[in-house]
C-alpha cells in the first residue's frame, strides 16, 4: 500500500520533504494533522472540560485504557453510551492498548527506568536490584495487580480491544509490549515475535467485533515496536505495514547499550534512560518511515517535547501525545515561545513560581492569544500557584494545551507554505 | 433615617412582610437582592473563574482581608490595579473585615469553637483546656501570627479600612469582636463597648481616605455585633443605626448560655455551638430589624443554610455569603430541590459517592439548568469525584454556587408575588 497518498481515512493534502499535512476522517469528526493529542487518563484531560479542550484548539484526546477498566470500567461506560458521553466530548478520541502500563508497572520499575530522567536516576545500568513489580507477561497477555485496590486483572489482546470497544473509541491501538534497555537481545527477539502475535490477535478480535460494537467506524492502528536498533525497527515496520491496519503508532524509543549499532551520534548513555531523547525519537521515525504506507497516520506514542514535534513532523510523524502538557502545567511550568524566551534549555517554559512574576502584569506569553492570557496574569497566577488554588490548575492547563496545539497549527500553515525549516529555525536556533 | 424606602445605595421595589425585594448599586453595577454571595477567599472563588460565577448566576463575591493581606498583600493587589482587575471579575465585590479571622484564630480556637458542628465537638464548655491561639485582642486592634509563615500583623480598624480600600473594595466592612459563648457578661460588655470605638474608627478612616483610593465609589457598612440576647442585640442595632453607614452586616450569632434570656424555644445546648442554628440566626434578625433603617441592605454574615436563607429573608435580611456552597461542592455534597429529595434533614444535598449513583445518568437535579446539570451525569461526576479529578471540584462548585443563586432568584420572584411563603413551604415543609 506504500506510496497511496489517499484512502479512506487519512488524505494527504500538502507536503514538504518527508513532513505533510493530513487530514484524518473518525467516526466523531476531522482531525488535522500534524497533531497533538491532550491525554485524558481517567475520563478527563487533567483540570479541562470538553468546553476547555474545544477553546484550547484540541481536536482529538487520549484515553487509557488501564486506568478507565479499572475505574469506572468499560462495562459501565459502555452501559452509559460510551466515552464520548459518558465525559461530554463529542470530538475523536484514541485509546490507548495498555501496553505501555504494562510496561510502566512492570519491566519499567523492575529496571529502574524512569520515562524523564533525574539526578537520582542517571543510569540503569547502575541500579541492577530488580523492584517488585505489579505486572507479569506471558503467551497470553498481561497479569496486572491494580494499583488502586490491588486486584489481579489478565489484559489480553482480545480483552485490550474489548475495553476500547466499550469505550466506544475512534480509534484503537493493539496490545504490544515495550522493550526496555535493560532487556537482552534474545528477549527482545521473542518479546517482538509475541507482539506481532499480540498485534494479530488484536485485529482479529477488532474485524470480528467492530460492526456490532457502539462505534462501528473504529479504526485500529497497529504498532511498531522494537529497541533503538535500525535493521530491527525497520524490520518490524515492514511486518506491521503488510498488516490490515488504518495506521501506525510508532513505540517508545527506549534505546539499549547492547543493540545500539553505532549509525549516528547517539550514544548507548544518552539514550538508555531518556525515553524522549529528540535524537532517538527522530531517528526512529526516520527509520521506519520509508516503511509505512504513505497512505497512514504515524502517530508517536507519548511524545511532547517542543524539538522531538519539530524533528518528528519534519520526519513524516502526524500525531503526538503526551502528559506533560498538562503535568508540567500543574507544577508552575508554563510555556513560552522564543519571543518571550522560550527555548530548548529551558523546554520552552518559564517557571511562574518565580519572584520576577510577582508584580507582573503581563500574560504567561504575550503572543499567546488562549483564554488564559486573554484573562489573566502571570501575577495573578503566580497568586494562585503559590495559594494552590485550584483555578490555578484549569487555567495553566488551558494555556499549555492551547500553546500547543498552536504550534501544531502553526507547523501545518508552515508545511503548506513550504516554511516548516524556517519556523523550526526560529524555535530551536 | 428609619423608614426612607430609597437612598442613592439601595432601592426596596417589592415586600411581603418583612421580605423585600431591592436594587443595591455598587461602582460595579447593581445587585438584585435577596442575594447569596460566593466566598473568594484568596482572590478567587475556589475552582471557579469569573466566566463561571457569571453563568453560576453570581452577581457579588466576598474577599477576604486577613487573606488577601497575607497573601499576595492588598498593597500587590493595589499596584496591579485592585482585586477586580486582579482577579478578572468586573462585577461588585464586598470584602469582609477581618474581624471573623481575628475570632477564628484566637477566641474561636480557645473555646473549642467549631462553626460546623460535629460529633468530637458537642459542646465547647466541656472542653476547659484553652489551646493556643494566634490573635490576640487589644485596644489598638487584632495581633496576628500569620497561618501561612508566622510572621506577626497588627490589624487595627484604620489597617482594615486600608486594606479594603487597597483592595478597591465596592463594600467595604468595618472591624469588630467576634464574641463567644464562653466569654462572660463583663468580657462580651467591654467588647461591646470596644467593636463601636473600631467602628468609628472605620468609619473615620473610610470617609478620610475613600476619596484617595481606586474606588471612591466604595461604600462602607457597619456591623451589629452582640451574643445571642435580645436587649444586647436591640441595644446595638439602635446604636448601629444612627451612625453614617450605607448598610449594615449581621454578625455571628453565637449564642450563650450565660446570655440567654428564655424567650423562646431555642435552648442554649442547641444554640451554643451551632453558628447556623436556624432559629438563633433567624430571632436575631428578626430583634434587629426594627431599629434598622429601612434603606439599609441587611447583610447577614456568614450564612448560606437553605432554611436559614428562607427564615432571614421572611424577616428582611437582603445579603448572604458562606463557604458552604462551594466547600460542600468539593466535599462530594451537592444540592438538590425539593422534588429530587432535598430537605432539612439532609441540608438539601446528595452525597455523590454513593453507589447508588453509578450507574446513574440523570444530572445532579433534574430540575436545575446550571452548566454542569446541562452537560453531565451523576456517574460522571461520582466518577470524576472518587477518582480525585480537578474538573470534579469545578463542576460540583458550579452546581452549588447556581443552586443557590437560583433560589435567590425564586424568593426575589415570589416576594414580588406575594408568593415567599408558599416557595418556604414547598421547600421546607
Amino acid at each position: 500500500m506504500i506510496g497511496l497518498e489517499a484512502m479512506a481515512n487519512f488524505t494527504v493534502i500538502a507536503k514538504e520533504g518527508e513532513a505533510r499535512v493530513g487530514v484524518l476522517q473518525t467516526a466523531h469528526g476531522r482531525v488535522e494533522t500534524p497533531v497533538f493529542m491532550p491525554v485524558g487518563t481517567q475520563g478527563s484531560v487533567k483540570a479541562l472540560d470538553p468546553e476547555d479542550l474545544r477553546t484550547a484548539g484540541a481536536q482529538i484526546i487520549l484515553g487509557n485504557t488501564y486506568h478507565l477498566n479499572l475505574r469506572p470500567t468499560s462495562e459501565l461506560i459502555k452501559q452509559l453510551g460510551g466515552l464520548h458521553q459518558f465525559m461530554g466530548w463529542d470530538g475523536p478520541i484514541l485509546t490507548d492498548s495498555g501496553g505501555f502500563q504494562a510496561f510502566s508497572l512492570g519491566d519499567m520499575i523492575a529496571h529502574g527506568i524512569r520515562k524523564v530522567p533525574n539526578s537520582s536516576n542517571k543510569s540503569s545500568l547502575d541500579n541492577p536490584t530488580l523492584k517488585p513489580t505489579l505486572a507479569k507477561i506471558s503467551e497470553e497477555g498481561v497479569q496486572f495487580t491494580s494499583h488502586i485496590d490491588g486486584s489481579k486483572h489478565l489484559l489480553t489482546p482480545e480483552r485490550s480491544i474489548e475495553i476500547q470497544l466499550n469505550l466506544g473509541s475512534d480509534i484503537v491501538l493493539v496490545l504490544d509490549e515495550l522493550l526496555s534497555p535493560m532487556h537482552n537481545r534474545d528477549y527482545a527477539r521473542q518479546s517482538l515475535e509475541r507482539t506481532h502475535r499480540w498485534e494479530l490477535r488484536s485485529l482479529k478480535y477488532f474485524q470480528e467485533h467492530v460492526a456490532d460494537s457502539i462505534n462501528p467506524n473504529a479504526q485500529i492502528f497497529g504498532i511498531v515496536q522494537g529497541v533503538y536498533d535500525k535493521k530491527i525497527r525497520q524490520a518490524e515496520a515492514k511486518w506491521v505495514a503488510e498488516q490490515d491496519f488504518d495506521g501506525i503508532s510508532i513505540g517508545g524509543s527506549m534505546g539499549t547499550s547492547e543493540f545500539y549499532n553505532g549509525d549516528d551520534d547517539v550514544t548507548a548513555e544518552t539514550i538508555s534512560i531518556d525515553w524522549a531523547a529528540s535524537k532517538a525519537i527522530a531517528k526512529t521515525v526516520e527509520w521506519v518511515v520509508p516503511f509505512l504506507p504513505a497512505s497512514w497516520p504515524r502517530h508517536v506514542l507519548g511524545i511532547g517535547e517542543i524539538q522531538n514535534l519539530f524533528d518528528c513532523v519534519q520526519r513524516g510523524a502526524d500525531m503526538f501525545d503526551c502528559v506533560a502538557a498538562t503535568r508540567r502545567a500543574r507544577n508552575g511550568s508554563l510555556y513560552i515561545s522564543p519571543k518571550q524566551g522560550g527555548k530548548v534549555q529551558n523546554k520552552y517554559t518559564l517557571l511562574i513560581s518565580k519572584a520576577e512574576y510577582k508584580m507582573d502584569a503581563k500574560p504567561i506569553d504575550q503572543l499567546c492569544s488562549c483564554y488564559t492570557c486573554q484573562h489573566f496574569t502571570r501575577a495573578y497566577l503566580r497568586h494562585l500557584y503559590l495559594a494552590k488554588e485550584l483555578l490555578y490548575y484549569r487555567l495553566a492547563s488551558i494555556h499549555n494545551v492551547y500553546f500547543l496545539s498552536n504550534l501544531m497549527s502553526q507547523m501545518r500553515e508552515a508545511i503548506q507554505n513550504q516554511e516548516l525549516q524556517k519556523l523550526k529555525k526560529e524555535w530551536t536556533d
